[in-house]
């Protein structure tokens, strides 16, 4: 509705002048067509309301484990107002959370009406709502008047009125895009949001002890119900992601202990859910239950992303790492479905991405930049590390390159800055991060790796958070802050050279400990240089060599770091050797029975090993999102889909077999999808939108009569790709 | 408990160390003495969070009508922490407002316990509490353990932990004093906080209509309650500050619309609380009761300032006057009862100072301060207006010097910072405050008040906002903050006179537009010259001709700004004058039959103009914090009773008789009282604690067998006066 509304009053508006007729009928069609009233809220709120609430159902052994770092807090007292024309009286329907007060033209309406009826002609609506317990939100639905994203919100409406009563004509209030999600029906209130849930059944049952042990088949999500519950004493639910886990009662990490008095429903379902495979259930004798079985719980979103291939094993890998991804992607990306369950910029930053290659759902990229990023004042980093506010910046970059929504980033650009302000504001003296009390340097689990001093990782991010700034200053409009933010990070680069580079290591060097250069060199700031693109080409080729294929270089463990290793080896080419990296690592997990991927996975550990970390014996997740990273990989590195220009206006197909005999897939974007078939003797690309460049190598002239092939020299040629067309090449794969 | 523990622990060290018997004995009875465990929140948060309950009660006409200005949140998730050292083994008890987290000595308790016990020796606790809805709250009760107001808490612990579960050894966490108030069982939810009720009862009542109108017998706040209420059907209440406006149903400011569907209780009291005298009572022919009667509802303070004298109106006066402050000191000091509801910080700030002189309350003192201060980041002036940012400072000043409360400022001076960081940013290039986009000037409802350019009282308020901060600098051990604010004092009071003090017009000139002095003087910053003691001598004997008492300047009709014009002149030493400005000012609304003092009056007004204001009808507050400021110039001007240094440590009785034949009273102070009675021939007076030094002046040398009468030359004398003893000085009063 919003859309043709727009289109209605502005472009329409000489029609109308001369017919009302013809804009009534008009508009009827319209709303039949497109009736988009949603609930609106102040932007960022809800997302920060609801992951307060989602991040505090995590428990350990029963005890409550909310985050560690701080919470923000929604508005209680927000007002709404709308600027508008209607062409005939409309009746008009009122929903809120929370108490109300409605004023129409600046008149205030009395009682608290259900709905309201406003004459034909030019009005405005301002409506502030309080609610302390939930967010103030507002529904308005009528024929022509509706709450969508057209309406603006403030928290703060600085109006006043003089003795008479006159109100002030002098208004300093910043009014804001509202915030909205998909609340499309009164009844549909955002304060009750529930993730959908569908029954799964038990696989497997054996007895244990008194009672048993069931298993669900695979990790899974939600709540254990209970059939023909009957009698009265205790129940104990222990849960593992493994078998050992749940077998363990004295040491599984969740579990929950209920007691009954006889008054329960027959059919009783558990009122938090966790994550498990299996669980052990022991009840006392007076209590007894026919079976068990689960509501599981997800956000149902379409696996737009596809992937086959002539290799099984890496067929799995991505089924797998399809499912762990959709079990991490709930209200908002979790790092983990059993722990934390909470919210890490770091973890999210790589959702996004694989997102972008499977389910291409960018509201759930942007409830997590917002859950993440809070309000006003910042007084640290995202969930305390430095490395992590650095990819929000980063991420957002990219979701604008994915979705090219500039809206987001225009509504979101002052809470950009503030944290920029925050990061920049601790630099030390020779303008570098350096982690000050409270700033936890994470960058990857790894033994003995040091975050002394300057590390050379925190200010290559830090470079490209400015890049990032920069673009984005320029979407908002603000000349000053582009070209201040685009000098930052053109400086932050030079230094990052001139004091991490060596030319007898061929590596940048990780980190400076008071105005000295330590002989250590790790991977993590010379794989991000790689597809970062900040090598000049010689440093690049070096660095593959000196770094990433060297094994005298710490290995990398956990499947956060492989990410960008294996997407700096594909940035460099390295395909075919990637492939085998993967089937090893990922393949190792499902030697191991993984049916999901894990948190760190080290193929020299053995037996309960591969379960524990932190010091606990079943602290390890088995269930990570950064564990899904072959999606990403395949998508952008093997089918080779990836924007040119923001909302893959353009974009660039660069098939690489890596050595299989075939694959075929797709990529979603926001417009349709792009498919993508290859084998070493032919190409076939699609796509629903956007003008594409298809490249690849050919040892022999290659044919089409879908398009014109242009050849780029070395064997490399390129053809466009027109939006509604198949397009078959044939050609001669160089290997 | 908390201070004989902190005694305990530091103090008796060595003791403790020498034999534990000696320490369990005492603390034993020390907790019997004192046993003060207490509800403990994150420092202003609970104010904020019962004050957007609060203001959010008021209605008009039925229609929701919260403040004009912003709500602050509290924060949904905080961290307490306390290390103490238990002699022997204690169990202590648990309770929350909230889930929580627990953990002793750096380890996570599983489950969530009611209680625990812990062993003897030293320990640390740290409890985390979330709470979305109500504000997190804990309430630890053991035998020497309990919270209190040493705890300290935090709303972002930055703890984390290595991959092998060790917990971070650099910490930025910034550890606060808690806040508390009087929850001192732990059934006591602070979330579940009432004002107290008692019944009253209906004076008179009329029929009206087919229903009643009843009188309350004077203005009152409360529930209305029905008697024997029966049938189904609607009943419609129509409030009144006056009779007139109950009367009039449709245009009264409140209302209540109920309706019954006959399975109601027969004795039904109403949900929401609200100021009227009478209430017109209509019902349906289906719903009858018997009788009516209301749940008077206030907050319980004791009325320890007193004033009796030989004139019966000053004493009908201030016993209204008395009335009127104890109906708008509830939660928090309101405006008035019916309207605003709210708490405006320039109304709040006369009630501090009447507070001194009545209930010297100090926690409704900090409440009031703490909710109009809210949060981090300050946007916008407190309610929006720039003189009320300023009243704010200066009314910590003054809280400061009354209640010698160094805590109060040492907890809260960041947030004194940062309001003053956001004003001193809003100067223009002259370096004063000038109205930007969004400030509302208020100054005074006064017909035709400019507010434009750079106003002399609004620069006025800032110079003694930044002596309030210079001192508060100094309590909270800031050094450079207190230069930086006395200079800028300094600074401030320099350029208002060489700008605005005209030789001309022996008066501080209203404003400066465009560079330009305007030929404008009102009476705002020279009365407030006066109290400030900004002025020369010989300014100050000039202003009193060319502004006070000079009707050619525009005259004052609010009890607003009357406060301070009629202090100016007491501080003059015009007490006769004064008393008899109030005869007619405040004997004039009595002769109106005035229950309690009104938002404004003007002597001119007759009729139905006394009860209307804002283009409504009864758009006036007849029960307004404002109008009782006899309350304060009788016992700061009469009496004469004033701290010298803070917490009346040292303190001045300078009694002022102004005409009358006699007066005697009491002036409480955080350690009892002061109480002095005067005639022209006697004085008498006594106090519980500190120096006092009696001022007065005497025709014939004065005699006293209780103390040292020293004379100080032209008829004027003083005598200390020490706690615990009454002294009697024979005098001859000068008039």
């Amino acid at each position: 509705m919003k859309h043709i509304l727009k289109i209605s009053i502005c472009k329409f508006l000489p029609v109308l002048l001369m017919g009302l007729l013809f804009f009534s009928s008009y508009n009827a069609n319209a709303q039949e067509k497109d009736p988009k009233a949603t609930w609106i809220w102040y932007p960022g709120d809800y997302e920060i309301w609801l992951s307060n609430k989602m991040q505090a159902r995590r428990t350990e052994r029963g005890a409550f484990l909310p985050p560690l770092w701080r919470y923000y807090s929604p508005y209680a007292l927000v007002t709404f107002r709308k600027d508008f024309e209607l062409p005939e009286e409309d009746k008009v329907a009122i929903h809120t959370e929370g108490d109300f007060k409605l004023q129409i033209d600046g008149k205030l309406v009395h009682g608290r009406p259900e709905s309201i009826t406003i004459p034909a002609g030019k009005h405005s609506m301002v409506i502030k709502i309080y609610n302390q317990e939930r967010v103030p939100a507002v529904f308005i639905k009528g024929k022509h008047l509706q709450t969508d994203e057209s309406w603006k919100v403030t928290f703060e409406d600085k109006e006043w009125i003089d003795e008479t009563g006159k109100a002030s004509d002098q208004s300093g209030t910043n009014w804001e895009a509202v915030g909205t999600w998909n609340f499309n029906t009164p009844e549909d209130l955002p304060s009750e949001f529930q993730l959908a849930t569908k029954p799964q059944y038990v696989v497997e049952s054996k007895p244990m002890g008194e009672g048993e042990l069931v298993d669900f088949g695979r990790e899974t999500f939600g709540y254990v119900k209970f059939h023909g519950l009957e009698g009265e004493g205790k129940v104990s639910l222990y849960y593992g992601e493994s078998e050992e886990e749940a077998m363990d009662s004295a040491y599984c990490e969740t579990l929950d202990h209920l007691e009954f008095d006889g008054s329960q429903a027959e059919d009783y379902t558990l009122k938090n859910s966790k994550a498990y495979r299996y669980v052990q259930i022991q009840t006392d004798p007076g209590v007894s239950y026919d079976s068990v079985s689960m509501l599981y719980e997800y956000l149902p979103v379409e696996y737009r992303g596809k992937w086959n291939s002539s290799d099984e094993l890496l067929n799995e890998i991505w089924d797998v790492s399809a499912y762990t991804m959709h079990l991490n992607t709930r209200e908002f990306f979790l790092d983990g479905i059993k722990r934390d369950r909470w919210i890490w910029s770091g973890d999210a930053y790589q959702s996004y991405l694989m997102n972008y290659y499977l389910f291409f759902d960018n509201a759930s990229v942007r409830r997590t930049l917002l859950a993440l990023r809070g309000k006003e004042p910042v007084a640290s980093h995202l969930n305390t590390i430095m490395d992590y506010s650095f990819y929000w910046f980063v991420g957002i970059y990219d979701y604008y390159l994915y979705s090219g929504d500039e809206e987001f980033i225009k509504n979101f650009y002052p809470r950009m800055v503030s944290l920029m302000d925050f990061c920049l504001e601790r630099r030390n003296e020779n303008g570098m991060m350096e982690g000050l009390p409270g700033d936890w340097i994470f960058i990857d689990w790894a033994d003995g790796l040091s975050k002394q001093g300057e590390v050379s990782f925190e200010q290559m991010l830090l470079a490209r958070s400015l890049e990032a700034m920069a673009v984005s200053a320029e979407i908002a409009g603000d000349e000053k802050g582009q070209a201040k933010y685009q000098t930052l990070a053109d400086e932050m680069k030079e230094k990052l050279f001139d004091v991490f580079w060596s030319e007898d290591r061929k590596a940048i060097m990780h980190q400076r400990v008071d105005g000295e250069v330590l002989d250590n060199v790790t991977r993590y700031s010379n794989m991000f240089g790689i597809f970062f693109d900040y090598f000049k080409e010689e440093q690049k080729q070096a660095v593959k060599h000196s770094v990433l294929l060297n094994d005298d270089v710490q290995k990398i463990t956990t499947p956060y770091m492989r990410f960008y290793e294996l997407e700096a080896l594909c940035a460099m080419g390295e395909q075919e050797f990637v492939l085998d990296e993967i089937r090893d690592y990922w393949g190792g997990m499902l030697d191991l029975g993984a049916t999901s991927f894990w948190e760190k996975y080290d193929p020299s550990e053995s037996g309960r090993e591969h379960l524990s970390m932190y010091g606990r014996p079943y602290g390890k997740s088995l269930c990570h999102a950064w564990g899904a990273s072959p999606i990403y990989l395949f998508g952008k590195y093997y089918l080779g889909v990836k924007p040119l220009s923001p909302g893959y206006e353009t974009y660039e197909i660069s098939p690489e077999l890596g050595g299989l005999e075939w694959m075929e897939g797709k990529v979603p974007t926001d417009n349709g999808d792009i498919s993508v078939y290859a084998n070493s003797r032919e190409i076939k690309v699609s796509a629903d939108h956007g003008i594409g460049t298809l490249k690849f190598e050919s040892r022999s002239k290659p044919r089409s009569k879908d398009g014109e092939i242009k050849s780029l020299g070395n064997d490399a040629y390129e053809m466009e790709v027109q939006p509604g067309k198949e397009y078959v090449v044939s050609y001669k794969a160089l290997k």
